[in-house]
């Protein structure tokens, strides 16, 4: 069975945009899942802002096993429902690549509980990626670094809680360093936010951030079972002999106050 | 100068209930703010759901060094805003207590980024807190464990994200086990989540409870500076002399997007 | 092609006790590893402390991508330069799983940093294992928890760094907890360190814990590339163009200190 | 009461070199000891490998809340009796900062258990170090950045486990970076490592480096009590009324293996 991903993009500087429509003339989404496409074992579609539910139903989670976001001029127009929906997938076990300025994104802030803030400049620098852990699945085929020629400078501080493992850290032109790959699990999902990928530079056309995105949705595929929420509404009865004692809130058989 | 706690209490149980009326009948916040107020280098007020913006105003938040949370039938009525400027002020280096069942609340759900869910069982049962790490800061004054004659049991599966540490874990006479007591830091804050305190029962009127929050106030008092979001907003000049060069989406001295 | 899994055993209360001689006729390594082989994913062999180099020969280790480790009376015994080894090959991507009292062997102190102590008490008590997250690959096939009739008690405080993940916690009938299933990541390998495991009472023989085992083996194998060191031995030249300038210690060419 | 600092230096090269000694005429440790001892909060004393148990006496140890460690040419001829001693009051909650080729200590890489290995250039370029927490302690009054104007370049991979935060993140004029100040804690005590410190150069000499050290002796300050770990050799007596069953190893009052 090849792996599912589906690849949302904003789509909106596409729209309005001739630099970025020249760079992605189909739209970086289309872009993003071609190059995944490539690999026999991933299978991809796309979704967009513009699509009923911003093309993330039910459905269309429920059979997603990696879900890739971009997104930068339209954060405030997805909506909380759907942000909800996306991280109860995520926290089930569905894995999740944020990608450039997703860093701002409603779902990884939700998914980090922080600002996810940064200080950046726009001034089509070069970026090298250095690898920090060589043996990491995600860094496979890389060397020791690899250059963005153009590149959008993101530096730091970057306020996000402490990932589970740093992979990639960049050193910029005009003198800024970034943590450009960082991994996190929340509940049963894997998460990988990967910084290079400004839309007016052909980033997503470059060969090493391609191998990059094919391997994060490899590491990303669910590898356990799912984490289902449901039973914990009702009490548990105990496992132990116990003799119920004192004052009560709750009326036996009741859901629990949430 | 004293520590200033803010101890926030729901306070909806205590109009509602005659079984918590007796057990705290001026309030589970003034009791938690009395007991606090006992060690010399804490100072403590209160605010409630009922008051205006909860009583967490700008003013008040901006002076305190550590607010206590505690909430359970009213989660759903603490209004958004709120919850961002407490989020906010967290970040900034507040430290931040959350109690029993405000694992379900807002702002701890917010910060956290998971379910926070668990199992429950309101029996009035033994459980007996183990002190993971004898020489942390929360732990000191307690010996190996002590016992709460009549808890509520919050068992596994609980989802939150890996702690910086787990201080106390729970046994229940009923057969289940609980990561009790949890310290993580997001942005500069430091946070602790405890979870004995049902309202039912005295817990809070319980020493070696009282010792707990004693200690976690002043393990969660802020010990740097600020983390101040703002300077981020506008693209960040060069420290190396670069040349720009490409296309661009921002015109010079705009925010950037968000 | 399958994983190779090398189970290496202490053999040492094998030979001279007769219980545990009844419990594990083959030794506890020949019931570990038959219990592996009985997944046409994993292929076993046995290495114990009485071979030459306790068996874990350079071709071994370089031909073992899971190692599982049992010891209990002769830690001591291990040689220093094959724990270098072990360690060596775990950084470079070979998974470990640490069994039971091994948590005080070598190898498990020598990648912690810690002690690795805890309390303990074998009085053949119920030891009943929490399942922490139920989306865990390490926890499938196994519900809520299960139970291990007879079992030595470990019980908190248990000096270890703060894990990747907790996947079992566990309730001693005697009244203590212990987190009894924790994941690392060092270097490129990834650990499991299982508690349950004595080896006067048949824990081994118990079809939960096989599973575990046999889960473990899978989540421990490695997913990446080698994280190999040589190449940090002699100086590394800049990428970018810069005068090199000042004093130095080191002449031209000759390898750091170390 | 002040806080007891010991600082350790190898004192070698200042030995054998003509640079070092011209720009630590009193050695590294002493410059360093002096730049601490102008916090009135702060006391310092100083301990060398040439003296008795390298001046890491019990004594000295037990009353140290703080040691501060810089070696580079010889960390083979640090005794493992007195790397066991240091380990052991880490452990128990002393504070330690390891110091530039310190990465490479026998202590360093036994409280961490990787190899600690990076890449290296002794080439005096110039090394930008930012911050990547401006509210957190050891940043405090140092700005977004500060610039070291010739410096090692030390470079990623750098093997070492996830820390608990990345407080610095250096860029280097050659093209590298590297993650330049790290914290851990590992039983109850705090550790902090600092990169910058090459012997050549006078880095110890730069007051925004002497800030770090200020700032890093009050954060590594031990704040609870201590983790005393000789309670845990014999078996523990239950909590709760058990009947002990089935066969056993130890007889009843003697010691755990070890």
């Amino acid at each position: 069975m090849p792996i599912q991903v589906t690849v949302w993009g904003e789509n909106v500087h596409e729209q309005t945009s001739a630099v970025v429509q020249e760079v992605y003339p189909k739209g970086m989404h289309t872009c993003i899942a071609d190059t995944l496409q490539e690999d026999p074992e991933i299978t991809t579609r796309t979704a967009t802002l513009q699509e009923f539910e911003h093309g993330l139903t039910e459905e269309v989670l429920a059979s997603t096993d990696v879900l890739t976001w971009w997104g930068h001029a339209a954060h405030g127009q997805v909506e909380d429902a759907i942000v909800d929906r996306v991280q109860a997938r995520v926290l089930e076990g569905m894995g999740l690549l944020v990608l450039h300025s997703g860093h701002y994104s409603k779902i990884f802030r939700r998914l980090l509980g922080t600002t996810c803030s940064l200080t950046w400049r726009e001034a089509g620098e070069l970026e090298r990626v250095w690898v920090c852990n060589p043996g990491h699945p995600i860094a496979q085929g890389l060397g020791r670094y690899f250059e963005v020629p153009q590149s959008e400078m993101y530096g730091e501080p970057f306020q996000v809680p402490p990932p589970e493992e740093m992979v990639f850290s960049s050193w910029f032109q005009g003198g800024e360093t970034f943590r450009s790959g960082l991994t996190y699990k929340r509940g049963n999902g894997k998460i990988f936010y990967f910084s290079p990928g400004h839309e007016t530079y052909p980033i997503y056309h470059q060969p090493e951030i391609q191998l990059v995105l094919r391997n994060a949705v490899k590491w990303a595929c669910p590898e356990g079972g799912k984490w289902e929420d449901g039973y914990t509404r009702k009490a548990t009865p105990p496992v132990e002999a116990i003799t119920e004692r004192g004052p009560k809130l709750h009326a036996p058989g009741t859901e629990g106050l949430r």
